[in-house]
């Protein structure tokens, strides 16, 4: 099996979210770096591809030099797909050339900066028959699979109330006016869109709700706050949801939870049982029930669904990660362009990635939720 | 030192709450059971009494009778208090006639059907110069009185965010109709009042929300829903709540949320830190800080504060449940009662009970909840 | 019902164990503190007495002057039983002479002083016919009741491993140096006997690994240690089990284990699946399987065995702790003397609480465990 | 940075901790599959490979070729190292001729069959002046670099007591006879050695015990059994210890602690406080104190020491697990190579992976124990 040549852009020294996604890649062996335009600025992107082994001429200068020079090349010479970790703001423009030049994209969540780009960039995956994979990372993990399964398979009966909380605490002093580059752009809406908070967590924690259930969300009433002085977005807010099969839910999304770290958790409640699952503590889903104990599934016993167990490496026990849950976005994305490669239908499982449609409604969501914040009235629909 | 001496309104054979108020009266050897009248049948009264090991003329066949008969009694062998377990729409008019007969009040919440009748009994408690205590159990807890504490002290700056939730699953079915006495009356709109889940879980996290931080709510927006067909009350609800420091906050009270005991959480958030406290395991409070480890504070311990030592019976390690915590109500009453008889102001300790004024704001959450639920409008305002 | 007249020995003031053992008394309504010798100092005895709401004539200056004039009142007017709180070497004489003059007795564990005062107390109660509880505490919770039920029951197949442990932090200092009247006691050989920390709480250990496992230790082989300077007696030890079907085990009891409260722990493991239970969280049992998710039993719901239920107050998600546990010696113990005053045979459950029987065993654990610690021979028979 | 080149031996299709090294070696894009000699089998050997993504040629049918030909080969052109992860039993030889043709070796544990061989390799390494890293998996945790880190820095004062336990249940039936390939040669003497379960994963529970506290364990008196019938090797075991300052331990390993995971737990106690730790939620390090609330350090925060940072890649609250535990070796073991191609003396952090050293102890501690769990003698001299 040949391995699939990534070009990256974006992810340049000391960016976060760069480094997880090489790891991501790496971690299978399915992918390897091919070249990359790791920064704006032509030395920087120099030196951060050499210190990641890359010949001087796989260090573009920009995302368009690097997609133009690679579409030149023989096929089996040229990157297969570009990674885009660059932010918000940065998403829409390269994503569009690639897919444009041929090539399939991974792309970092939100999607865009506006739902108008979402559409448009999801129209265009649609007229070039080319994958976007959007990294919501939380969907990777094998507990949420379990639990999106079991809810697939009606185990719980019709689902009744959604409660999803996404609490951290980094943003609780001013940080982004220290120099801080990740709160920097975060807050800067010229950089993150119309939203801080939402779009950054709030986001994944919709999504999350969403790809666990099966369900849509149809209204919401939102209270949005900026708790921090002379912050620029939001920093939290409280969201009730309706959803299209009538189940009512609650999502919390805080930068300003002083003392927590990264702690998104959910808990769906059906006619017969629910179900919660914590991210810092990923290996374990508990399924409660009405009339038996409390069960804890746990990744890698042979009692699972088999996609929990498709997106599993490695025995019980042994826990599984953040980086491992990403790892699993890139391995079924890689997977299914391998068989796209070599003329076979990718499998569901290999498909179970999230798409510019799941995109659309992130942004969908950040606009909706927005304007909810700023409304007097009490719901807002869905709109896309 | 002498015993107080008890007589209780309810809480007859099969009555759940009625026995736990026994154990909590008992437990610290200062009260004992002195008459009753048990039910509003006279027989099922005296059959319960005497189980209960009272001499026959102690059992009586109505609260007014207990009361006019005991009222015309010697001071040291008459009742002290009385104790009343009704359901909510027989808590009013024998409270009205405890307290006009001269005779301390313990009373179970809600505090009475509507706010109208609160008002009138606080007014009335405020007359006799009598004391009123109101059983919001999870107030009584060491732990709570910890949080409390460290928030008063300013432990974690100003409070930013308030989230808390209480979901059971007792009522994920039609149980009322299948002949649970537990069930039936909390969802018949003459027993209970205009609301099922809120009004007998949801105020009590409101309370909880209000007793920790110090803090008043001055808004919300409510979700109010009846899930299960046919029930005529609510049975869950999410709530948007803002308080009088421009603090947020989410409540979540729900009875069909399957699968789940008792589980009262509270998570609060300053500019410094924040606090967790989950009732089911109530002897740990989770206080987290920006900068440094999140610190386990366990009851018992000597590096609590003098409030939480006073609401405990046992050294650390040696778990104290919900029977303590509502004995510590019922301590704190008779300590409080017992000052009196002897000439001495209660100390602040002995005073930290819920009163009228507290079943007059859980009065005022249930009517504005309500009222929110039903309105189009985002915000309403908490009006008493 | 007539409420049980309990006669205490020891729990004067500032006295931990009395206290403990009054609250657990109260808290069903069966038992009213009727007379005390509380201390062997007469002053004390009656300031402790007064205190407690008693005459002064029902303060008696000792134990032997309670015994006797208790004796001689009519049967309806004297206690029914005594309650023996004092340090080890003050149980044997009180227990004797109580159960000479017909008086049952609960008493605080370890039993005796010696093995050899153990087997003779055990022998008045079988020529006695009379009821003597031992307060091991642990066996009165729910979900040890549940446990010992489950396997009992044969649901986990043969047992093949138990692991004990029990660490305390609470002597990791000279702590007795300082005046604390607990520790000074317990590492006294004149008080406590041959052992400190196997005797105050590996005997606890030991009674809960039978207990719960229906197995019976048959060798042992210990590492008994003294880690803080100057103590005169063992705070720490190591000891690998045999039981009687062939199990292995490993109990571990320590009172220098800094940091830790009462943190005893057992975990029972069988051919098909195993369970473990904390004390510090005790209304949690896990239960294990090979094949299938491990569960969580927990007080209070429909699914436990009726023993479970028996041992149990409140509804589920409502915690009971280790008064309840406590309470719950005291109510069995209770209910078997009432039975026994109405002329019936008390039934299972009521007799489900520790005798003189265990007594022996915990006395013969102590002194085969100091032996065992002493060889330099690898195992040592568990003689009695 | 150029990638380092490994030629691997053993981890063809199938075996379960060939793909383990193969992702952490993969993760950090140090290091790149060159070559191997995934089976005994040349045709599985090619067939692994080639599935991995290696040309024909670097596929050899034995570890011999592989060195061989490796060996004559330039120098950028040919291998690095050698990841060995075959059965115990094939251990020594090949790490003995990868160190005699010059390249460094990765070697899964236990390092060797027996003690002598073990001494013999590791008189090799100190020849050679090559690296040997030993995968003792666990102590590349950050979390538990933070425990070695504190009890180094001697923020417990001295250590006194140490419990160690790692059950498993995996084996809880005869598993092997049932052509499980893990379970077949873990239970077979003459690929396994001496010892199952204590060479499988007593010798980690040893290892963790003496990395954390910095102690060496220097007698043990081991209770060594085989549970399930016609099992050919230990399946469980409880040993008690006593290590080089005079603190006491405790080590329980089992196989058939039935529906056990992977549940390694570690707690130390020093003077003033202890430290926890569990390797299934291995993110948190529970540090504990005498007059202090418990503390909860966890992965990713500033407070941490730098060694727990170095061994970190994500941010606090996005659990690192198993893997990258294990990618932490392979990542230090590459960077010290890396140091050395680079004439740089590699930094502390660097060489913080297990060596020949640990192995040799690793070694003595199979021979030991068995060796006690024979005897009728107490203790045994930790014999090397």
């Amino acid at each position: 099996m040949k391995k699939l040549k990534m070009g990256m852009i974006g992810g340049g020294k000391n960016a976060f979210i760069g480094a997880v996604h090489r790891i991501a890649a790496n971690m299978d062996g399915l992918i390897e770096l091919h070249c990359g335009a790791f920064s704006s600025n032509p030395e920087l992107s120099l030196e951060s591809g050499k210190e990641l082994g890359l010949a001087d001429d796989k260090c573009y200068g920009s995302y368009t030099q690097m997609i133009e020079t690679e579409a030149k090349l023989p096929k089996n010479e040229r990157m297969d797909f570009v990674s885009i970790v660059t932010p918000n703001h940065a998403h829409f423009a390269p994503a569009m050339l690639a897919l444009e030049n041929g090539f399939h994209v991974i792309l970092d969540k939100p999607m865009t900066l506006t739902l108008a780009e979402a559409k448009i960039l999801e129209q265009k995956v649609k007229e070039t028959g080319l994958y976007l994979c959007l990294t919501h990372t939380y969907s990777g993990y094998p507990m949420v699979k379990q639990a999106r399964n079991m809810i697939a398979e009606n185990d719980f009966g019709n689902i009744r109330k959604i409660m999803v909380e996404y609490p951290q605490g980094w943003l609780s002093t001013n940080f982004e006016s220290g120099g801080n580059k990740q709160a920097a752009w975060r807050t800067d809406p010229s950089k993150s869109g119309i939203s801080g908070c939402m779009g950054d967590i709030g986001t994944h924690a919709a999504h999350l709700s969403e790809y666990i259930s099966g369900l849509k969300i149809t209204q919401l009433c939102a209270d949005i706050n900026t708790v921090v002085a002379k912050r620029r977005l939001d920093d939290d807010g409280n969201v009730l949801l309706k959803f299209d099969n009538g189940a009512n839910g609650i999502l919390v999304a805080s930068q300003i939870a002083a003392g927590e770290e990264n702690s998104l958790k959910i808990k769906v409640y059906g006619e017969k049982g629910g179900l919660e699952w914590h991210q810092m503590e990923p290996n374990t889903l508990v399924v409660k029930w009405i009339d038996s104990p409390t069960q804890l599934y746990r990744t890698g016993n042979g009692y699972l669904s088999p996609i929990a167990a498709f997106n599993t490496r490695i025995p019980s026990g042994h826990p599984e990660g953040y980086l491992e849950a990403f790892g699993n976005l890139y391995k079924n994305f890689a997977l299914t362009l391998q068989s796209k490669l070599e003329g076979k239908e990718p499998t569901a499982n290999m498909l179970d990635f999230p798409t510019a449609k799941d995109g659309v409604r992130g942004m969908a969501f950040i606009e909706n939720v927005i304007a909810s914040g700023k409304s007097t009235q009490k719901w807002t629909e869905f709109k896309i």
